[in-house]
């Protein structure tokens, strides 16, 4: 793409020093070490448009250890080093645009402890979000982040991922308690104790919740549980306008309702919704609502909830009452982005979010829908609206020049008009290689030469993830 | 004291440096520069035992750009800069141990824009946490975190303060949106937008909490607010035991039990409130708890409270109904500090916090209950116990060295007690002086390291607050 510098094709020559590395761990990891080009291009798969940039070797760790010495062969050379955990991240994060080598944590799979007593647990970075769920269901608790794909724990953590559920139970941020990680001075810190909170020195595990492996590899997590709520009521409830449908959300969150997920998709994500999941909604824009907590909280939040709904022209509540509809509803919510792909054959789906004040919510929305109609294109709305958090998955025939310059001008567009607002380039979905270019506009040079020295500091050589974050 | 290699007093003579700072403010600053005795040593009360180091020089400024000017003198000169608010920090934060100029942020006390339909605000670092909430009191809100005393939000965002509304709203981490720092290179930043959640970069909000004044001066703050419940209920039940009451918590908190405050006052906490608060509480260990929601959720919430309270023994409840017994319970709470004293006249009143995982808190706090005992001390117990925080107030007659040496002993084993058990050093009092020296065994080296390394690369002539956190 223009705006890389460097392209890494699977095809480039490997370094000496990358041989060197390679030759240093091929006697302790075997046939766990790959240089095959498919598994390097599986490992550089981006799901978006930047191009497919393959490390030079995929090596497959089991533990700690192997990271420390994985990390320790690459110093030594000045290598990269890539974590790689389900490679679902959506703005390049794993792409090797300097080649190197990238260290799958997918077989760092285990959850190592439950404490239900203190409602948190230990796991690896490879364990995904459902596989979680599935290990805690029995003890009554849950995991509440949950972002479309089944990510893994640490890649989560890596980019500060949220979802459905961040309205009430916050983001990465808020549910990491501490991690371990290898520095890239191969070190092995681990950032907290297990107490719920701390003064103790600086918060280094929220610096690293986010640095999307740029200032180490996170190899071991304690995170934050949730008692699964004793009653939950999800609904369905069309809007006139997607501006109704936002102003209803503002008014929730100021009223202090304790919605668990409140989720918006405009008439086009319905339509692709009712074909792709078998639905049959009103095809208007749409709130996706759950309330968690005791049997009569959830009843007066519901009731609350349609009153306000009410007010912005909501109509007739669907109520998904079992537990069955209720999972058809948000794995709906979760396919939405593989539910687009259809409205465009032969298109890729490009997803990008952005999230502003929640004052500014409604504006944010209904100025990038004007967009979206004037540009001609087409681009479904979804979000996780609670947090001011919304998408468009922008769908782009990549054989046609002018439908990706198209594309890439709105979604420019739509973080240039979400940082005017106050807003961030990205709610959740992480800088990667995709957001680069609007960190300076952001943040301005003195907190990024801040964000550089911090980065400097950690890993002076540069080798962590390089061409991530950071322009 | 002995565990400090150096001590400032205020006589100390002014190196050539300090008068070259001196000379350079003094046309600036006038008559808000002061290098007087009393003014000095007022900079560096740290209500504590360790010793008073005063700061060369005190400069009240009044806006970011005069901090500003403050850091560039001391930074060409490499004096160090101590931040200060109230006053009200607990481990010797405020302390000049290598001398240098204390910047009091007092005037910086501006509430700059409160933003009802975002629940956040925009603050000077001056602003208290009392002069927030009645500001805040006509539109609905309020901010959550409340420490002991009145102080700044600043100080309460440099210590990651908490209080007794942290078990539901958490703590200055979980409340601090974004702030603006002039760093030690005179620069200023701002670390994030006021989007609710952001994956753009590395998380310097959350550095900043809690780096007490060692990383940067913090000049502007932006807050996340809530709503006024609609309903509160508050009360007061006592138990047979401590860990009665403890396991009563532990219940509370796994049951999911939304509860917005829950404070542990041991019996001689109790017995020093009734005398100092005009209460007429059962000299027993004691829980005061509060629950905020609708009318229904707090009925139901305390309904469901009395009977975990039951299975342990508790007592009748004794329900403060009217919102000014509400405020003379919590104020009774706040003051549990200035009640100790008279327990022991002449003593100094010693403040020191841990906090270990939920599951040991009754252990944790049953064996220093014991150790007091034993030990035959004169040390009140009272907690924020839902985070399995607990404090000590540590009577001690500062002229009787013995005396000075068994509550030393006393608070070090309480430290290592809760390092034991998974806990950490401090929940929210800091580290400042006072709890240096247990960071390496809370940390490790390589962790320890890290952090040494981000306050190098952010303040590489260590002029920020040094002495503190850092061993």
């Amino acid at each position: 793409m223009a705006e890389l510098v460097e392209e890494r094709p699977a095809t480039a020559a490997m370094s000496e020093a990358v041989r060197e590395v390679i030759a240093s761990l091929s006697s302790h990891f075997g046939d766990r070490l790959s240089t095959g080009r498919a598994i390097r291009e599986q490992h550089a798969n981006t799901i978006t448009w930047l191009a497919n940039e393959a490390p030079d070797a995929v090596v497959f760790v089991e533990s700690t250890q192997e990271v420390q010495i994985v990390v320790r062969a690459c110093a030594k050379h000045g290598v990269p080093v890539i974590a790689y955990g389900t490679g679902s991240s959506l703005e390049g994060q794993i792409n090797a645009p300097q080649g190197g080598i990238s260290i799958d944590l997918s077989r760092m799979n285990r959850v190592l402890s439950v404490h239900p007593e203190d409602l948190d647990c230990v796991v690896e970075p490879g364990v995904t979000r459902k596989q979680l769920n599935e290990h805690l269901r029995d003890a009554g608790l849950f995991f509440p982040i949950d972002p479309g794909a089944d990510a893994s724990l640490g890649g989560m953590a890596s980019t500060r991922a949220s979802g459905t559920n961040a309205v009430r139970y916050g983001t990465m941020k808020d549910n990491v308690v501490a991690l371990t990680a290898v520095l890239a001075n191969g070190e092995v810190i681990t950032t907290a104790r297990r107490a719920k909170k701390s003064s103790a020195g600086y918060d280094l595990t929220r610096l690293f919740v986010g640095a999307e492996g740029t200032l180490g590899i996170i190899t071991n997590l304690t995170l934050k549980l949730a008692g699964i709520p004793e009653a939950i009521s999800a609904g369905v409830c069309a809007f006139p306008t997607i501006r109704d449908a936002c102003d209803a959300v503002i008014l929730t969150i100021q009223s202090g309702l304790p919605v668990a997920r409140i989720e918006l998709l405009d008439e086009v994500q319905v339509r692709a919704c009712n074909a792709y999941s078998k639905l049959d909604l009103a095809e208007q824009p749409t709130l996706f609502v759950e309330f968690h907590g005791t049997e009569a909280s959830v009843h007066e939040q519901a009731e609350r909830f349609g009153e306000i709904a009410k007010e912005y022209g909501g109509g007739d509540f669907a109520w998904a009452t079992r537990p069955e509809d209720r999972t058809k509803l948000w794995q709906a919510r979760h396919d939405a982005y593989w539910a687009c792909l259809p409205l465009k054959p032969g298109a890729k789906a490009l997803a990008t979010d952005v999230c502003v004040p929640l004052s500014r919510l409604a504006d944010c929305v209904d100025e990038t829908k004007h967009d979206i109609e004037e540009m001609g294109m087409l681009a479904p709305i979804v979000g996780h609206v609670g947090d001011g958090n919304f998408h468009t998955v922008t769908l782009v025939d990549m054989d046609d020049p002018h439908d990706v310059a198209k594309a890439k001008d709105f979604i420019s567009r739509m973080v240039e008009r979400a940082l005017a607002m106050g807003g961030t380039a990205t709610g959740e979905h992480g800088v990667g290689q995709g957001k680069r270019k609007y960190m300076e506009a952001e943040h301005g040079t003195a907190t990024l030469d801040a964000m550089r020295a911090v980065k400097l500091a950690l890993d002076p050589q540069g080798i962590m993830n390089p061409g991530k974050i950071l322009p």
